[in-house]
């Protein structure tokens, strides 16, 4: 894995994620990698992040997958583009479409691994297929269509 | 709208939810109604659920969606039965899949209404189309398979 995580190289304005953002104090603070041509996020979820008791409620989940996968678009096309992570203009991306197919009850308490696969790349778009494991189990499986940050949210600062 | 939000009625060990348990201080506390054939629930997010400024983060809209949908599951199951809400056995549901396609940026700031139509219903299972909504204009539209809560789960109260 690299030493850095992706979300270390955002600009502070789209660093401010409660999923992801590192200026985000309320917020979970995910930090995604490369590993090898795969993507992996380690997360632990806090003892009230429950669904029913000793499991993982959903959304969170699907949070992990969501930020997991603008995170790893941003890095992929940085890559694709053969640019140095962070450099200007910043390749930020949001999501247009998320699945999460729930395979089994998330346990409560072990820390869950987020792990990417890039199927598709263009320079407007990033398919991912992202598995949410505990312990070694795939307890969930993400599909994320992320796309390049459109116009209308990159000038937006209120 | 009934007065009485559905997560009013489920026991208390699955009201730990952090997107809906009324026993969870931590969590979202989400309230789902019938409005006719519909349901609907309100949310507002807190100024630190964002995504980049101004708008609302994806994995809040996926939890509203996943846990609205798993509220309403439970409430037309009961209805399809012809039982009351709260009775014993509890009807309740886990989502199996859940897809939420991001159509606009969601602003933060307005309260945001989730609303579930029913597009099909067996006894183990619920399948809704779930359109969230701000300031009348629909920013996410969701598609959720909720099924009856495995036995797995059922009993894992640690």
């Amino acid at each position: 894995m690299t030493e850095k995580a992706f979300q270390a190289f955002y600009p502070d304005e789209f660093n401010q994620c409660y999923g992801c953002g590192k200026l985000n104090p309320h917020g979970h603070q995910l930090e995604s990698r490369w590993d090898g041509d795969e993507t992996v996020a380690y997360f632990t979820p806090k003892p009230y992040h429950t669904a029913v008791p000793g499991f993982v409620y959903g959304g969170l989940i699907a949070s992990l997958v969501d930020c997991h996968g603008t995170g790893t678009a941003s890095a992929a096309a940085y890559r694709e583009a053969g640019r140095p992570m962070g450099s200007e203009p910043a390749l930020r991306f949001v999501t247009a479409s998320l699945q999460v197919d729930f395979k089994a009850p998330t346990p409560l308490g072990p820390v869950l691994e987020v792990r990417a696969k890039i199927d598709d790349i263009t320079p407007k778009k990033v398919i991912m297929t992202i598995d949410v494991k505990a312990e070694g189990k795939v307890c969930a499986k993400g599909k994320v269509i992320a796309v390049r940050i459109p116009d209308t949210m990159f000038n937006s600062q209120p």
